[in-house]
């Protein structure tokens, strides 16, 4: 009776979570046997900032990037974000897309928390003829010695992140627009990624990555007093920060290849010291919980350090580069053996900032230099998106961008 | 208040569920926040068949053979099956791998319904020196006029199925597996697929593949009366099966690449004439829902069949293939955009039964000749196995083959 009484229960706040969405009927989750809001769960498309960057961590993502076709300048790119914003818009809300050409894989299934992200990269603004409104912010990042990127995984016109807690739903949304892209644009590079499923854990907790490590621990949060001011450009910006840009961030891209032959090579407390922290649960190596400030001035008994000089903790924390703050929203990515034998798999490192030049690049060119965690790593790809802020009702991503 | 009572209603039905599975005290789910069994769900790794067979799709899953190394015969295969089996009870159940030695990637995770499948391949048995006992039915597969089969990623010594609902669990036994197999195997060949996450339909349903068609609505049932019979190797074998693969099951595994550019560009009605079936729902074009038998004979108003002659539904139905049944158990697969641009995604076919000249040969024979939907897709890798039944306690799996 009570475990009865329990699904009811539980279907209840699923179906309050999904009320005001649009979810079509024929989705509706029967009250008894829904017990999760997996499916129910819809996040808007509207507001002040795109989804996809607070949104919680989704189980499975696609990052894919455009590159306008030739011929195809100002004019067809606002087609193009006008239509890809009314298929995200519907999408999110569990519908269809639009004019009855849906290629039915969502069919069945709720909106899954899908988002949809835009972002537009350095060279959109040339070929669309809107160089004066590109942002500095989007100006090369600089090249650091630990590099192997791959030019044609790098940037690109346009960006878009799919995430989902569905990997169908996430997969109509890629290809649907992929399909809404027509003439206009043409996929340049395209990748896919995961983490865990709601609900694997007891409770939410810190992400893992393919390394076993606790990896977020330290991501400003949206509570924090400076968050918004860290992650999201205000309205009155500095000099070179465009108005369209007002609520929006840049988004800093790297595929990061993880060398899980030479990592699971070491031991646990090797790897403990690469990283600075406790594997079992990601707190400092002198003590606590995974929320507990390191003492890195601790000792051990045979006099070293606790944490190491190297200790990836230590040089990546944000009081080491004069408040740095990013936002880290990562995927992990598993694409089989690689051409060399081993794992083709790592992380899709994307994270969130209101100036890259004070989040993404101190901390990495810190990394790039004292390290012990790289090693084990080799950034493949980069990318770098000026991610405007959200539409309002009845307007399109980037309007202000492309209309004004 | 009802909403409180729900949730602690609904985690006692996971607890429940998750009781006898040996699930480690540190991923005990709170009882007030689990709403889900997805982590806690244990499959038993002890039973007349291996899991991963019967057990409920999974949202995750890996594919991978390994070839046994150069010098590796039958003792080494006996203490690897040992040891694989040995990890795969003890990941099933949600402990670390043995030794200490645990990469730690699933923890924190239940073990979100993790099972690992075994099987071995022709070349096994030459390899071993067990060429006597090598099962007829493991002769190889008619060549059909539409493969395209890579042999890299085609057959391999050893099988290893693996599926959980969670990618962090599902990678971590990949990547336990692969190390134990140290260096008496190497990997030929790995895949990864997926399907839908627990929880994002309101209820359980027929998967949809990634064409958006419902796929599986003529499965055999466990509850059929000859399911067993069917799908599971009986202990009074016919001619040509050998003993030690009593309750177990032949696995036919083929990378179905889906033409998904030219598949898109039908209309509805057009790719609803290919399968014979409605796309909505999955139920004939005849009329009814999805478990109505279709009307073979019935015209539409211009004379012509309403299931086209060559319609996949008409052509794979059990009935017009002497009763063959198989249980297909597949997964989607998406690995980005392939070299000719078009998208490699597709489904990765895995098809159970007692004989595969009676399940999957007859049925791919008539699809090989007349079946609409062979434009659109295109068999590129082909892999048959021995599947053992399930370990006894205190057994590994293929034992009765490796030691009597």
């Amino acid at each position: 009776m009570l475990g009865t009484a329990g699904a009811a229960g539980a279907a209840g706040l699923a179906l309050g979570a999904a009320g005001a969405t649009g979810y079509a009927s024929a989705r509706r989750p029967d009250p008894v046997t829904a017990l999760t809001t997996v499916g129910t769960e819809a996040v808007p498309f509207h507001g002040a900032h795109q989804s996809g960057i607070t949104t919680p961590a989704h189980a499975r993502g696609h990052l894919v990037a455009f590159d306008l076709a030739p011929g195809a300048g100002r004019k067809e790119a606002a087609a193009l974000l006008r239509r890809w914003s009314a298929s995200a818009r519907t999408l999110m809300a569990g519908g269809p897309a639009g004019g009855g050409h849906d290629i039915g894989i969502a069919l069945d299934a709720g909106p899954s928390s899908l988002t949809v992200t835009f972002g537009f990269g350095h060279s959109f603004f040339g070929r669309t003829g809107l160089t004066a409104r590109r942002p500095a912010a989007l100006d090369p990042l600089p090249a650091f010695s630990a590099d192997h990127l791959d030019p044609a995984r790098s940037n690109g016109d346009l960006w878009i992140q799919i995430g989902s807690d569905d990997a169908l739903v996430a997969f109509h949304a890629l290809r649907t627009l992929q399909k809404d892209a027509g003439s206009a644009a043409r996929v340049r590079w395209q990748m896919n990624g995961f983490n865990r499923s709601p609900g694997a854990t007891a409770q939410p907790m810190t992400a893992r990555n393919l390394m076993g490590q606790v990896d977020g621990t330290r991501n400003p949060k949206p509570s924090d007093p400076d968050f918004d001011q860290r992650i999201f450009v205000p309205a009155k910006a500095p000099t070179g920060t465009p108005e369209w840009m007002t609520g929006g961030s840049y988004a800093v891209v790297r595929r990061i290849r993880m060398l899980l032959d030479d990592w699971e090579e070491l031991a646990v407390d090797q790897q403990e010291r690469v990283i600075g922290r406790r594997k079992s649960d990601g707190a400092p190596l002198t003590g606590g919980t995974e929320t507990t400030e390191p003492d890195l001035d601790k000792r051990g008994p045979d006099g070293d350090l606790m944490i190491p000089s190297n200790a990836h903790a230590r040089i990546s924390r944000p009081d080491a580069n004069g408040g740095a703050a990013m936002l880290r929203r990562p995927f992990s990515f598993h694409d089989g053996i690689g051409a060399d034998g081993t794992p083709d798999a790592g992380l899709l490192f994307v994270c969130w900032q209101a100036d890259p030049l004070k989040g993404f690049v101190p901390v990495q060119r810190k990394l790039d230099r004292g390290d012990a965690l790289s090693a084990f790593i080799r950034h493949e790809s980069s990318g770098l998106f000026a991610v405007p802020g959200g539409a309002r009702q009845g307007e399109y991503v980037g309007q202000p961008l492309l209309e004004s």
